[in-house]
């Protein structure tokens, strides 16, 4: 044996062997369960023995939904969440000005809330060229929807020059007409463009930093839409630095590609690069096609079938006729590439089901797993659907803590007690994986999983919903076996059985015995994927 | 749509779906599911629309263990099973004397009971000889002990020339000493051997009617055993047949071959012909490595760690050393192929999970299925290792008809209770594939549920263990999607899903409804496999 885990509280959610206090790992596979008495006696002279010490393990971590790289490349950024003032985030941007001047990069900083400040004020581009004024430097609002920048990078992104009268950009200006440097929406896609793009080797370095935090969630395998970070090449590159990093052993959490593909012709060079579903290079795989169908419910672009009723002018925004969107889906169908189709808004849901609905029926496909990412809004014909055309809720329960305050002014009450309806998903038998759709939200499970069980926010003390839970086995369950389904991994992964690799993750109390609410509170103790300890603390 | 379904009652045993009144079929898949009212519009102009008229659909039958090809051979015979005296089975014979005169075949007929004839005697050489003695002719008797030759098949066996004094034969004498034509036991093979093998055409005739007695079962994948019907060739003949007819889509049934393996150099020779676990040509799939570890119970032959209480003197015999059967295991283990052991007594069992735990434990292997085939005697502990080793348990629940007669003066109450003990498979969450072993017994599978449920001969009512049941659904179960997940097919067979294949079983009667001993009075309306109708009765 590689590993032997004894003295612990093992949950293996496998029915055939629900719990045991040992496992023996070798060659990355999970080879004997059972009690330490039995499974001690397997130590070999180079058997690692870990004594659990009464923690508590599971079947390894899936997160079913995120942008893993877009985390990573926030890795990459310099952390303003914590400071007080203006001041430390210039002194915290000082730091790195001569090394962004000697090797030609931006100052990249993010995470700031000037409501936090003492302050209270916005930064502007006079404030950051006092940082420096030869190095472009950017600070990003924690929002995302606000990006300051010094004169420098304006410059460079050719904003420098716009003015009140004139400029169509959304933008801001000091009274002179001139760039005040904060830049809103969209118009920060200027700014990211003008960046030097990160190099193939920073991108890995990045990846890897952010693989290690993963492991510290007791995360074994992302199921991450990246494409967008690199826009233009159809994801080649990312998928090529992927494959390399999985080649070279690199990667510390399993990755599957969920492919963001916008068109037909995207769709066409993705099969021409000889990309399929399934398409498999160890720790990294190439997942569904991944298709955005609408917008989000906060902005007011998730595409509703009845007008928000707290914007009556507004129905949302979907990206797609239903012909394009049937299009799209029936060519990837054909090809047997799964799909993930995000849908927030109950109208977007309808679109990509029809799709869906038609594809299956022109053009049947054995064993395809598509599946709506979000699905939020909809009503409980709708929420049928899933059961009826055997399709995967890609769920973010975490999304409640800001959802609960926005959804009945959005959609209604009736509305809102039928979506995000996991309950009902669960006794419907649905496929039901649970993910954080990260950066958005933190890709910390343990929170997740709280919110999939009391839809209580633990800082307010605010349930929303609270009949429309899941139970802590169910949601364990969409974070472990279901999210291996979803990867069509259920086979060697998602329980804790002779056989499956030793995806593993331990932590410090039984989830199953503690009061829901405090699951936030839990530690994880150790992470194993594949029989490598990706991460161990204090066990 | 190629086919709809309508007006039903389907049991999809899928939980994300579990009831709905019609089906749509297109290119042998379920492509909807829902109310009549959905699914009768998706009609198109070549629709066939199938009124199921209120019957019970449920997913198509898998018979997890078999011999079919010897099922098939004996469709080759002509059927005694019903004749009153010699001289009936003598007329039937005589129809065929001219064909198998100009033919050069030898006449075989099969089944009779010389009990239940007028005279109660069995035949001899010169009976059979009146029928003609130029054409070689055999009857078996119906328990497969007994064979009566004609003196030309002695003859051509080389056997004619034995003498009572000397011949050290299983056979009988007149009181000449000359050979009375009855020949016994392990002789049999002689005679066997001296006939003409059966030619690539002719088998692949007999598999054809055999496949459509599977359909008329509502059976849809045969997991069968056929080897030993053409030995030293280490079944490559066998499994080219099968093949070509998966290719030239002749099969109507399923095939997933367990692959009879003696010796290692056996398997070497398996392995040099390229063959593998999961080897596909459509309809026609290499299974796992049959081993045979042990006897039979009725002869005495399965392997207990006790000495049979009704004669102490006998353990049974096992096949293997321990050390041979940990080779043989542990080579097909670290080729990745899967493993299918026969175990009938305790001492079998334990040298087969012995052997089985070595090898995961030395060669970790993922999603490798093992299984017990039969698993008859076995106390608590050594059922518990089932669960340990996620062993697959083969069952033949209608082996209880016979079973029930012997099992306990072979072993004891004790352990005959924790014996056949399916209650406590399934409560121990074990993977349970149902299975007939025709042709030792019918592959007829309502029966075999029925005894699953009431453990009850439904001739003479009497019941064993009655506790040790499985439900209804249980055992239903046992012959759907376990039966698929033995053959790795549960993504796309074993419950009624979109996108899995459409194999569908239709009967008169609602099993869930009905008395369980009612279950074999039930008939089979309609099956279909892969989209295409192979059996269809008054529907």
């Amino acid at each position: 044996m590689d590993t032997i885990f004894y003295n612990g509280i093992i949950d293996t959610q496998d029915e055939a062997y629900p719990v045991c206090s040992a496992v023996a790992v070798k060659n990355g596979i999970i080879t004997a369960l059972g009690n330490d008495e039995e499974i001690l006696p397997l130590k070999e002279k180079d058997t690692e023995l870990i004594d659990l010490k009464g923690s508590f393990m599971v079947p390894g971590f899936t997160d079913s939904h995120m942008h893993f790289l877009f985390y990573a490349q926030e890795k990459g950024q310099i952390d303003l969440s914590g400071v007080k003032n203006f001041r430390e985030a210039a002194d915290l941007c000082s730091k790195y000005v001569e090394s962004a001047r000697e090797n030609n990069r931006w100052i990249r900083a993010a995470g700031f809330n000037q409501d936090f400040w003492e302050e209270k004020e916005i930064p502007t581009r006079m404030d950051l060229d006092r940082i420096a004024d030869d190095v472009p430097i950017v600070m990003r609002r924690t929002c995302h929807h606000i990006t300051v920048c010094n004169s420098k990078a304006l410059e460079l992104a050719g904003l420098l020059s716009e003015r009140k009268e004139t400029s169509c950009r959304e933008m801001g200006f000091y009274e002179d007409g001139t760039p005040n440097g904060v830049v809103r929406e969209m118009t920060q896609n200027v700014i990211s463009e003008a960046m030097p793009p990160l190099s193939d080797w920073e991108l890995k370095e990045l990846i890897q930093s952010a693989a290690k935090d993963a492991a510290r969630q007791g995360i074994t395998e992302v199921q991450t839409d990246d494409f967008a970070l690199i826009p233009g090449d159809c994801g080649e590159r990312i998928l090529k630095i992927y494959r390399e990093m999985a080649e070279q052993d690199q990667l510390d959490v399993r990755i599957y590609e969920q492919c963001s593909v916008e068109t037909t012709d995207g769709l066409q060079r993705f099969l021409d690069n000889g990309h399929k579903t399934g398409e498999s290079h160890g720790f990294f795989r190439v997942g569904p096609i991944k298709i955005i169908a609408d917008g989000s419910l906060g902005a007011h672009t998730a595409a509703m079938t009845e007008p928000y009723l707290n914007e009556p002018s507004v129905t949302g925004v979907l990206n797609y006729t239903d012909e394009e969107m049937e299009q799209l889906v029936a060519m990837a169908h054909a090809h047997h590439l799964q799909t993930a189709i995000h849908c927030i808004g109950d109208d977007a849901l309808r679109q990509a089901v029809l799709a869906l609905r038609k594809a299956h029926l022109k053009n049947p496909q054995s064993d395809i797993r598509h599946g709506i990412v979000h699905c939020q809004i909809m009503n409980r014909e709708q929420q049928n659907w899933f059961q009826k055309l055997n399709l995967i809720a890609y769920i973010q329960p975490v999304f409640l803590r800001y959802d609960m305050n926005i959804a009945e002014d959005c959609v209604g009450k009736q509305l809102a007690a039928s979506s995000y309806n996991w309950r009902r998903f669960a006794d419907l038998g649905v496929h039901l994986a649970g993910g954080s759709d990260c950066p958005v939200e933190k890709f910390d499970v343990l929170p997740n999983l709280e919110y999939a069980v009391t839809r209580t926010n633990p800082e307010t003390g605010q349930s929303w919903f609270p009949e429309n839970s899941l139970t802590v086995r169910e949601a364990l369950k969409a974070f472990t076996l279901e999210g291996a389904y979803a990867s069509f991994s259920e086979g060697v992964r998602g329980t804790i059985t002779i056989g499956k690799y030793a995806d593993l993750t331990v932590m410090d109390r039984n989830l199953l015995e503690i009061p829901p609410e405090e699951i936030h509170n839990v530690k994880i103790l150790l992470t194993m994927t594949g029989g490598k300890v990706t991460y161990r603390e204090a066990i």
